[in-house]
């Protein structure tokens, strides 16, 4: 950490401050020169706000050279992480194929998706049960029958379930049903939400807020994992930009930064990223060029009467079709689907 | 709402289209262009779903020209809003001064704080108790035993007191505790939240989310009135945006364009906008200037050493201060403190 | 396009600007609602000017549902528009490999690396002999030097040149001695460069700005083509978004999306994008698996004395392995290199 | 300027470095700790190029703490620069009044505005002769014919002009017929234009780009001042963000930002920032509450048949009410108008 200090600061209260500093447990060297004079802090500094030393009325400024996560951080941990589901992987060689409707809208849509899916080669099923809508007059989920028929269409096809959680009422529900819970972008830093998923063990797919850095996406995966609960799986799905020809701006560099500062998967979401589904091809071809773990691709058998993200889902034979295509490019960058 | 047709679509497709929107309530008018077909939609289509419209295979996309939010709406509710907050009143002629430490640290200085701003002209207390943190290494605030210095405070000055409520699991405490409850930027979109304030009756302070546009701040409150909690103020309090040298960007255009769109009234934060305190008294005057209801000001008897936000926080002798200019400005645009 | 109207407007008023428009060419086609009510206008609104008819009184907004460009449309032109340089190609099935140092900076500096890169396989070669620095103490490029020793390096290797332009003062010279003509970022709409360049009729590569929508990339390239120059080529190089771990953020989605609103040829920059020289092999091959035309990557035998961007560079044996990689992702795609 | 080393460096290659850095004119003072290591560079840094020392293998990043511009910077010119246009201020107690249509259109039209305007009190006339539009096809402006038409209405008013340049073609014309120099936002990176404006010694509008940072805005301040022309008038018009209900976001805590980093005057516009004329009125109140050295406000006696940007534009009459509550403001902040 480093700490700017103001022009022309008498020589008393920077050793006051640098007392204040080392009583916290760092070693303090001064920088002093003949316009800016700065302090270096050398030692664990992940304890120390920088906003308490900002407020100092000598500091110019403080910049912090050091990631402040911790458990998510790949200088503490080289090697990935690949998250376990029963038995199913999430990070390593082979990519992650998630795939299901937005929303579970009745047995007959879930399990036929999910047979459809299933025999393709995903070996994930999505499925929205609790929705989190703009709107409160749209349709807000089946819920709880919504978790049942995803149970039903997992037994039938064998494909662990994701679905989103939005309430921490509802963890014990979803630790007991679901095989990987969701924390949508909405929810990122839903503090107390990600406080209670890190009490439990279950993987958990966190998503990239509209308008998180990456730093404050792997802050917020150390809020889980800081709890105990280290199966934490990354999730980009676009930014919020000026640009407003495609829903969100997908950012694809993130996947290469995340897996330089973090040890943790990283998925990609395309479908919600553009909101067009005739752009989800395209993306996810990038997404697994660039290196991603694993893909999470709305898919319906009829999105003109989908009950919510109707424009961006692709039907089987679409799905069928991609997933062919993304094995070629799976191939060519060493990897497998 | 508007549906553009994608070209060269056949007849008897147009008229399937027209037959299934029509069944749900509204009445259709097409406009057929030789390059442009559009379908203008009159009626009720605040329940008619865009995406799923756009799902349709000869659907361009569908444009909405009526806002989707109805209670917060201005339109069916013409006249200001002003929420009582026992006797003491957010909106209407008098700005409301909403002023206090980023998180309550001691007995002694919340009351200490407490009394000044109270002496100085204040109508508010703010404080966090639960404190919404980037990092989970960071302060996490005093929790029950914040609520309840606060309310020692409150016994001492007579000041109502707002406070951030992140838990629905805290609903029933802050309910019984509080005087205003206030709704993060972080937890805007938190819907699960918002739904169960909307069953209460306590007045609301929703922060507008970082990358959250206008009308969404709108459709989060319509959340808590379509619920039945119609006491909602607006929060300003600056949004993410290319420019680091504040820590966000205020947005003070907001304000006309909220008391526009809707008869809730506007307050605004500029301390949490900027993150620095000597940008919050021009900001604060440029607020009252363009028709802030209120202003929620930190203020800190010891910035450098409070346990966040220091660098934000100004003295109650700077608060003073600017409660004088305040008052100036307040009349120059017929307006009282 | 689509004229909103404010709600309880006279019968009267509406007949007015009905006459006023249709004086101006279009069918106005009305729909009256209760609550909301439209003019649809039909024919030609290419010359109408949308902030003109939103200044009336009675007039909401206007939406326009077309695309305002013409010539640089794939409405109008449905057939790729492949680029000729010299008899080299951009557009069509081959991707073209632009590579080459940030700046020139001296005869053995640009012959090598043209050689390196040519021999690797690149088809054409990049170099900065006007540089566009943010600070006027920055070096600012060889200029009319560097033009001579880009057509030296074109001499020994064959490499047709590509290298920005800054001023409408230079544009006879590039003219007659270069061989694609870069417009950067920061002057995509110099709309006097624009028009100038229009009168003439060689290739110009339009980068697209930090802030500038797809549909303002796109008016910029009109610009061009409506002065009669159809040699465009687009690219995209990151926009400016909240996120600051790289210096732009890469809208790959922009890809796709100018190819489906377009005819002309996409290029994409990933080294100006990031800024770092480890992400620039991953985002290639997104790049090419998305469907970008070309990529343009600078390339510099020693990064570290650079006189610009050295950061972002990669040596030539690592742009060697890369095109390798390229290679087989290209044919994953369908495409060769 | 402070330089971040990588992990686990060689003491000889840091040893290289800093030779290599001290041989540039700077002291170089390590701060060596068991995980981070930096060099702090001690002296005049402003002609080090941090990217050079980014590119160096062993360099993890390079942070600058002094700002790059110098000849703008307030640290070494503490005094607020009044810029004097033939004895009319701008800078000062004084706020400077800037006023008219967006482009010019007839005699009739310049000079009727001119003289509401210069009745009510502004003591400037703006006015485009040459536009920058995004489509080509767009009213461009009557050009050399505005510029004649402008210089009637001075002649019949008094008023100074300022008008907007878009080709270093234009500079002669430019500095003999006109009074303020204005460079658009879209022009603020063209630095060839910058460099020529640098050499004369008329005064020049800076208009901040829609994603310009603060200190991009003052470097190409910097351009025009290194040139040797000192007389240079900063402006906010609005940023470009996510936020789409009005046309740009007007950034107003740019003005005490910029007035603390700098000693230019810093002017709004507040119409362009909007693109809504009923918002004119509320930002500039909160411009001058602010602390803003002046207002360019749009004025138009017909603006629903404005050649352009008529929905911004007021009528005169709006504009006199606006001057008069403005007085009360300027007066409220010990300013006067």
């Amino acid at each position: 950490m480093i700490v700017i200090l103001k022009q022309k600061i008498e020589q008393e209260k920077i050793i006051k401050l640098t007392e204040e500093l080392e009583a916290q447990g760092v070693k303090v060297n001064p920088v002093i020169g003949t316009e800016i004079s700065i302090l270096g802090l050398v030692g664990d500094t992940s304890r120390i706000d920088p906003s308490k030393i900002e407020a100092n009325t000598i500091v110019e400024k403080v910049m912090h050279v050091q990631e402040p996560f911790k458990k998510a951080n790949r200088m503490f941990h080289p090697d990935d992480t690949i998250v376990d589901v029963n038995g199913a992987k999430i990070g390593g060689n082979k990519i992650a194929m998630i795939a299901g409707p937005c929303s579970v809208e009745s047995e007959i849509q879930i399990t036929e998706i999910a047979k459809d899916v299933k025999e393709i080669g995903a070996n994930f099923l999505r499925g929205g049960a609790f929705k989190p809508r703009t709107s409160p007059y749209a349709f807000q989920g089946l819920k709880y029958d919504g978790l049942n028929l995803l149970k039903v269409a997992r037994e039938k096809t064998g494909l662990p379930i994701v679905t989103e959680i939005m309430s921490p009422y509802d963890i014990e529900v979803f630790n007991e049903n679901v095989d990987v819970i969701q924390v949508g972008a909405r929810n990122m830093q839903n503090f107390d939400l990600l406080k209670e998923l890190g009490k439990i063990n279950k993987p958990i797919l966190l998503k990239r807020g509209l308008s998180a850095t990456l730093e404050e996406l792997l802050m917020s995966a150390e809020y889980i994992m800081a709890g105990g609960n280290e199966n934490v799986i990354l999730c980009e799905r676009g930014i919020r930009t000026f640009e407003t020809y495609t829903r969100n701006t997908l950012d694809l560099s993130a996947i290469p930064a995340l897996k330089k500062l973090s040890h943790l998967p990283v998925v990609v979401d395309p479908s919600h990223a553009t909101g067009k589904y005739w752009m989800v091809a395209p993306l996810a071809k990038a997404a697994v060029a660039i290196g991603a773990d694993g893909l999470i691709i709305e898919v319906h058998n009829d999105p003109a009467h989908a009950l919510c993200d109707g424009p961006q889902s692709i039907k089987p034979s679409k799905y069928e079709k991609l997933f062919e295509e993304l094995k070629v490019i799976a191939n060519a960058v060493g990897r497998e689907i």
